[in-house]
């Protein structure tokens, strides 16, 4: 049976890359970096009712699994290529697997990345999916570098996925508002092209899929300085702002995981340059706030007055 | 917790290699492929009371963990580099952690394989490990290419894990063969010096995972061809022949998964050399029957008649 999931899967995600010597099928894949590129690899692991709502769609799975680890390639500033996946569940369910399979591929395919290894085991359903990517020599996008003085920006929108699961744990009446934050928690879009436009110009980068105070404090350890963050500034959709009002949805942009915007420092004065650059990707970018000396991460309110939060992000054992 | 318990595996597994250009600690790692080398990827999913007995200590688990991916590297041929770790388990406790890393690290380090990336999850206990090896373009060991006439040879002795694994459901007294058999289950040696021995010399490889009348059948349908299989020649340890006899450890040797050894084909004029090639890497190889024209694997006992299975193999799904 393992050898019949894989291979459905493996026809479903189906891409013809020259760099793929030997794909699913024996005991390992074969492949070729390019000359000249440092490979680039991630693992992440999604489990059923912790990293998503337990009766979310395969299709979704499918897609997020992939989705959470390209994001990781976009905040080094890397091109994806292959990926391997792991699946554990607990019964052979064709139908699942022919779900799950699809939204794996409908995220793939427009990165032309190949499904290069898997297997497939019997238990709770768990995900591990690694991905692998290419990037020059020295080019990638570090949590370390950040400068003093450099601004902090953002990609996209924040709090819109936490709002999203608060939408699905409390059953909520599906409204156009409501959709589209549910979408934001299933269907995250990792900023790979922005990932690709940021080399070169910015110091330090990570994704946000802790939460922006969480992610935001690894950067400033990595880098030894401090942030301060404007809560004023923070991008928020529409959605959010409609269903949950200003302090919550500032809340939820702060602390609630699985966004997969980037978070990024740049020299103050190339601000400009860079939004323009995202811009014209469609996901556009926001300051919002800068690196000073010291350590940790202070959040301003629209007054100057600095906020405290006990809830600083995402914890996968809640301690 | 995710980034201590990650921090701590990363300092029980650390080793210093020249192609690790950022290892843990970012988003991802930045990796040199040796100029020249095909890179090599395998990942392999262990589930607590599927792949090893619910209560199996936390080294061997670790041990594991990485052998099942290794034997995926051996038989292919490939060198050993890197690895990656997600991890799920039900709660943060640390003398597990430990155990688990130190398990791991004791396997790794020979072989200086070094942990370049990881994920802990919460979630029933699973680990799935991805690794990633070297090989010279177009010297990798494939299931496909075995020749009508090939000896068919394994490394080591077969049935034992299986053996070992019936022992600690049976909670069976613990005489030295019977710890002999189950120390075969929990801390599998994979084969990667045999693997690299027979480059040039194999025209097929596989490891014995799921049983060697299951995985000499991927060779057979990856080849086009049929493989015959003299019962009487099968390796045994004498700790299984001891505690089963004759017949069960037979079954055993044919069916029984989790052995790791390898099973592989060799020109008939080869034998003698290959085997003195792996006895002196200390694993040895036996000669067990014979590539033919057809398809699938027919197994013939001492006085030639054919005998049948109904239980081929390990399948993940029972199917």
């Amino acid at each position: 049976m393992e050898f019949s999931l894989i291979d459905r899967i493996r026809e479903l995600t189906a891409q013809a890359r020259d760099d793929v010597h030997l794909g699913i099928g024996d005991d390992a894949a074969l492949l070729g970096v390019p000359a000249g590129q440092e490979l680039v690899v991630a693992i992440d692991t999604l489990v059923d009712g912790v990293h998503f709502p337990h009766g979310t769609a395969a299709a979704d799975i499918g897609w997020k699994s992939l989705a959470v680890n390209l994001s990781d390639l976009a905040a080094m500033g890397a091109t994806p290529a292959w990926a391997l996946l792991a699946l554990t569940l607990p019964n052979a369910d064709v139908a699942f697997i022919e779900g799950l399979a699809a939204g794996f591929a409908q995220l793939a395919q427009p990165y032309r990345l190949a499904l290069v290894g898997g297997d497939t085991t019997r238990g709770a359903l768990t995900l591990s999916v690694a991905v692998h990517g290419f990037v020059p020599p020295g080019q990638a996008l570090l949590r370390a570098g950040a400068q003093i003085g450099d601004a902090i920006c953002v990609t996209g929108t924040l709090g819109d996925a936490a709002a999203g699961l608060k939408l699905v744990q409390e059953a909520a009446g599906a409204d156009a508002r409501a959709t589209y934050l549910i979408e934001r928690l299933n269907r995250p879009t990792p900023r790979v092209a922005a990932g690709l436009a940021l080399r070169g110009n910015a110091n330090a980068c990570i994704d946000i899929s802790d939460g922006l105070l969480a992610d935001m404090g690894h950067i400033c350890a990595a880098s030894r300085v401090g942030a301060e963050i404007d809560a004023s500034l923070l991008p928020r959709s529409s959605a959010l702002l409609d269903l949950f009002g200003e302090q919550a949805s500032r809340d939820l942009a702060l602390s609630g995981g699985d966004d997969y915007e980037l978070c990024f420092t740049v020299p103050a004065k190339h601000v400009a340059t860079v939004q323009a650059d995202l811009a014209r990707l469609g996901c556009g970018a926001t300051k919002i706030g800068r690196i000073v000396e010291g350590s940790g991460v202070e959040v301003h309110g629209a007054d100057g007055q600095r906020l405290a939060f006990e809830h600083r992000g995402w914890d996968h054992f809640g301690t």
